[in-house]
């Protein structure tokens, strides 16, 4: 394990942080808010850090997968503790677990929160927990590699650990012009959303706190009854429609912009993720049609949820928890599935369902017709044993964990439904869930256990869990190999 | 497909049945009632059918696999239509379709009921009730396998897609002698715990009641609440100790007969199993002793239940729902854990468990040690690659009929408690859930869909899903190969 490489990038990554943090000390100033300044305390320290630690490269510079991990998970933690402490010094939120949870699931786009009252936090609090989704939408790494300068053969491997979904080959091999352009497309994606949402007549300040909730797919508002406040057809339809664009699989943006529209036509895991979305939405349509006084707002209310649940975002127009079982549940297998590889999304992926779904087809064949053999494609692709191997393993960590956190929450003794959606909200990315932690809910209840549990989760759901696992394996730091 | 053969096994197998209905009518007999008479109208009919169908044997005798599986899973379903003619003739229970749900949970061993008051039922019916449990525990196949004559290489397939667990093989070469073996040790089981039952101050008529409910692992109990009725620590004890032995691999007690003690002494999956029921007890023993007069208490009912749901029998002493959410939770999970491979359990088996969480940590070594090889072994037995892959299929499927099932139950609109745990119950073979079918509830509320439903995942569960999954396949019917 190379650990001084590990901690020269580890301290440039904080200096970045450094940087990002003088943003909302200036939105604090715009708005003469004196807890500005809070900003400029971790900003200092971070800079101390960056200075001490992330000047001099060292010499010995190679890195592998292992230590691409172990940096990437290390990174998401290191800025989540940093970040929360604006929040604790300046008293928004007193205890420092409590800003440290609100920080990792703006990091991680999760979307949860503990804060019962959000509307009494100052501007520049709310800006800065609403940036941090921005930021970890596209991953803290891409970024930081736009920014920073490390050798193309080691940002490789830090590449593989951050994008996430099981799709990473394609920008392996061109990965800082990729980052690059990657982080263009969602630059500029996120200001024609700021755009749209100005002309329905929002604010500057609303557009860039839902472009940045939506371009994460995070779903912090700076209102209580999320988007819901603005009670709109006009912006309900422009976050839903932006929430799907940003689940979508970004290297299909990528063909966009070079006029190569067969794979984005071809491409399955698309096809599949627009149809579940119908899918979900038509049946929420009806199901809760009755509740509505007209069939078209339920449409908007269902296509609304859908999107932001699919998407992992976890914005809100309705409360859900009043919709039938049937609607709920829906939203339960939706926060599951997740939204597409390489998207800023998070849950176990379309992509993956689709590998599974073939998979028992397969099975099913050849127990009928032993001898025949046949190949699992996905997007034309010749699924390799060792890729499913790792899916199914993937998929049983993934259920371990919310085993594993379910039965610790249910400590709290709050009902099954809280226990339940309450994993897999953190888990997943998504933000709220059902029951106690709602729409309208939040996670103030939980004893600082659950809330350390739910802070592992967020994390495990965003680093797709092996990274994150690898933290904690004891081997991982022993030998050199 | 020998379509020919397979309509020939079905028939005897129907004969076979007929003669079990013979014996409910004696006890009817025994106790007077007049509605004895209504086990042998499809007595009769059955009789019928195998005059006209299962007595000349077919020209083509040979099947392979896929026949085998079609006869298992449409045997099931052809014992539980018939087995549940009696209940609706003698009005018992007047719609066949809760008839059909009952009986179907008899003969999986579920042991779920749509019954609402049990202790109304006729003797002869109740019997009949949990005498299907006893038949299902070893499977219909074993069963009929000792009393049929069928060609020895036959029988090896049929017992491929019965015999419950993933370790079938050391049964295979040997088919005939050690079905009667099997069968042998499980009626000497049986007829211990009803002399212990006995000792314990219960009628002869109860003591076969509960013992064909924990041999089957079915949980039918003909007292509204269940082994609760009896406030007995010795029979609790019993009963406890027997759900556990009946949840051990059959092939141990094998091995114990031929005094061959190291094999069991080192059976990891036994290990595991006796591992997490001590750690089950213990936390819902500390979790629980706060609402009993004293800890012994809350042991004597944390086993109970423990025992009860991990073997997937479903019988209660204590209403667990009363219990704090931790202790239920712990419940829901050993219900998806379930007994061990070629027990009469159901579940997904600790054994699949064990290469689960071995293949985890496969993987994560491997992301340490790029380099390093390291296989998979259960019980000193190399799992090859294609063991890992059938297993993961295995798991998706089951994740995939969890989904699909809670989407179409929750039409229902129950709460989110009762909508889960009803098809954990089922799928798993457990008989109760939580909240609304908890163990004092009733599967009675659902619509007739849902009742549908849970049939499918009772039989789905009990035939570790893919040869019932194989019968829908319209494949598996269209081709000669």
């Amino acid at each position: 394990m190379n650990t001084k490489m590990i901690r020269y990038i580890l301290a440039k990554m904080l200096g970045v942080e450094a940087i990002l943090l003088l943003l909302p000390a200036l939105v604090s100033l715009i708005y003469g808010e004196f807890s500005g300044v809070y900003f400029l305390i971790p900003s200092g320290i971070l800079i101390v850090i960056y200075l001490l630690v992330g000047m001099k490269k060292p010499e010995k510079r190679t890195i592998y997968g292992k230590e691409g991990m172990v940096i990437v998970a290390s990174a998401w933690i290191l800025w989540s503790l940093f970040g929360a402490l604006p929040f604790t010094i300046s008293g928004s939120i007193p205890s420092y677990l409590d800003a440290f949870f609100e920080t990792v699931s703006g990091f991680t786009t999760t979307g949860s929160s503990i804060l019962t009252d959000v509307e009494a936090l100052p501007q520049g609090m709310l800006f800065w927990r609403s940036f941090t989704h921005w930021i970890g939408g596209m991953g803290v790494l891409v970024f930081v590699m736009v920014l920073t300068t490390l050798d193309k053969k080691n940002s490789m491997y830090l590449m593989r650990a951050e994008v996430p979904g099981p799709e990473k080959d394609k920008l392996v091999p061109r990965t800082m012009s990729t980052a690059r352009i990657l982080y263009g497309m969602y630059l500029g994606l996120t200001l024609i959303e700021v755009i749209l949402l100005l002309l329905g007549g929002m604010n500057m300040f609303d557009s860039l706190i839902h472009a940045f909730g939506t371009a994460g797919t995070g779903g912090f508002s700076n209102y209580a009854a999320s988007v819901g406040h603005f009670d709109s057809a006009y912006i309900d339809g422009v976050i839903s429609i932006f929430m799907i664009l940003f689940g979508v699989n970004f290297n299909l943006y990528f063909f966009l912009l070079i006029r190569d529209f067969k794979p984005v036509w071809k491409n399955e895991e698309l096809r599949a993720y627009l149809g579940i979305i119908l899918a979900a939405v038509a049946v929420i349509t009806l199901n809760i049609s009755g509740q509505y006084p007209n069939p078209l707002k339920a449409f908007r209310y269902a296509l609304f949820q859908v999107a932001s649940i699919i998407t992992t975002t976890g914005y809100a127009t309705a409360d859900y928890n009043a919709w039938p079982m049937l609607s709920q549940c829906i939203l339960l297998m939706l926060m599951v599935i997740g939204a597409c590889a390489s998207s800023t999304g998070g849950g176990i992926k379309v992509s993956r369902f689709l590998m599974v779904l073939k998979c028992i087809k397969r099975e099913i064949k050849q127990m009928v017709h032993p001898k025949s053999i046949s190949i699992i494609r996905v997007n034309d692709k010749k699924m390799g044993a060792d890729v499913l191997r790792s899916l199914y393993v993937y998929l049983m960590a993934y259920a371990g964990i919310v085993v594993g956190s379910v039965l610790i929450v249910s400590i709290d003794n709050l009902d099954f439904g809280t226990t339940f959606s309450s994993v897999l909200a953190t888990l997943n990315n998504i933000g709220p869930g059902i029951a106690d932690v709602g729409p309208v809910g939040s996670f103030a209840e939980f004893s600082p256990l659950s809330k350390i549990v739910f802070c592992f989760d967020m994390l495990a759901g965003r680093l797709e869990i092996f990274p994150f696992l690898m933290l904690f394996t004891a081997s991982a730091w022993n030998r050199k190999f």
